[in-house]
């Protein structure tokens, strides 16, 4: 298992210079794409001294990530500060198992992004609304103008914060099996197994007396 | 957007008493279904008094997690010491998207751990070998005993770190769209929009001349 993430992310920022690594050949547009490929992230905050990485949701708009919180949570009590709150947030896309000849080789094909920043939160209520409105489309484009608006009670009730993407990398790995010379000729299986995340066929509630909607039409994941 | 992971996650640690909270009555053996349906993680850690979230593999092993890294990476430089290294690593399933009638109530159907504690680099040879076929065992099972284990030098260039479930918690959202009563007659779709994870045919390498194992033959994810 040679091929993992490490934390040897190669920079892609955009506001210091890129360095070259293996595997790490991102340029910027790569790297928006990554992000708006998923709506799914990992956010990490520190507690106490302490590490915590929670799953929420997230949307890019230009160079900004609006992450979804709430106003109990703790990472947003602390992004309310002037100083906001240092955050890494990481969106992990995996598209197929390695399986080498040898364990060693085992790998697996991703695309990933970290971010690293301070957050803030969102407290200007256009700004709120637009987040909002960003992560629902992240979700499913299209879908925040085809649903009932939040009121101003329930956007007191929710909270979103704003990382700049200052600090952001990519890695991935692509491509078929590296195993050794040596053991081309082993007698085991190796080859890839493409991983993806698949929609099933939408439920409507038992509400719905509209037709579905086209932007559920599709084969989009 | 009402339902997402906040860091409310209640405690089913299995070394102090349980919080009862909605959406959180998850018991021991819910919290290893979840881990044990996955081998993505997210791991976290604090550098320089910031947050770093890296993906990466795991395998549950008992009330252990493996976790795999590299000896050239920063995390498990820190868990080479005797203190080991603060971590919070994180597992997530994504099962449904929840769209309502009202843009607050748009949430996810999801599965997740997160797993606080200090880990350890893996040093005994056994228990490092032993680690590794558990991870490689976790995304495929059952093909640790189908490749070329590692070799000496292949383990010494492995790193393995090992956190023990004593500070564990679940969370999930399960069922339907909760709209607001007044908003059920909303002339817009509402429902559930099933999501998962899904494996492509297996595609051989170059150099595979034996049948696809069985391992490889079902439809797991």
């Amino acid at each position: 298992m040679s091929d993992l993430p490490k934390d040897t992310y190669a920079r892609n920022a955009l506001t210091t210079p890129t360095r070259s690594k293996e595997r790490a050949d991102w340029d910027r547009y790569s790297l928006h794409a990554i992000l708006d490929a998923g709506y799914l992230c990992h956010l990490g905050f520190v507690r106490d001294g302490r590490p915590v990485v929670l799953p929420t949701l997230y949307a890019r708009v230009g160079e900004r990530l609006y992450i979804h919180g709430s106003t109990g949570s703790r990472p947003l009590r602390g992004a309310q500060d002037d100083q906001g709150l240092a955050v890494c947030v990481t969106v992990t896309h995996l598209d197929a198992l390695v399986l080498a000849k040898s364990a060693f080789h085992h790998s697996v094909n991703y695309r990933s992004v970290v971010a690293h920043g301070t957050a803030y939160q969102v407290t200007d209520p256009a700004e709120l609304r637009a987040a909002l409105d960003a992560i629902v489309d992240q979700v499913v484009p299209g879908r925040s103008a085809d649903c009932r608006p939040g009121n101003a009670k329930e956007l007191a009730a929710t909270a979103v914060i704003r990382l700049d993407l200052d600090q952001v990398s990519a890695k991935s790995r692509t491509g078929g099996v590296n195993d050794d010379e040596a053991d081309l000729d082993l007698p085991y299986w190796a080859g890839l197994v493409p991983v993806s995340p698949v929609r099933g066929a939408p439920e409507p509630s038992p509400h719905t007396d509209v037709p579905l909607p086209g932007y559920l039409a599709g084969p989009a994941c």
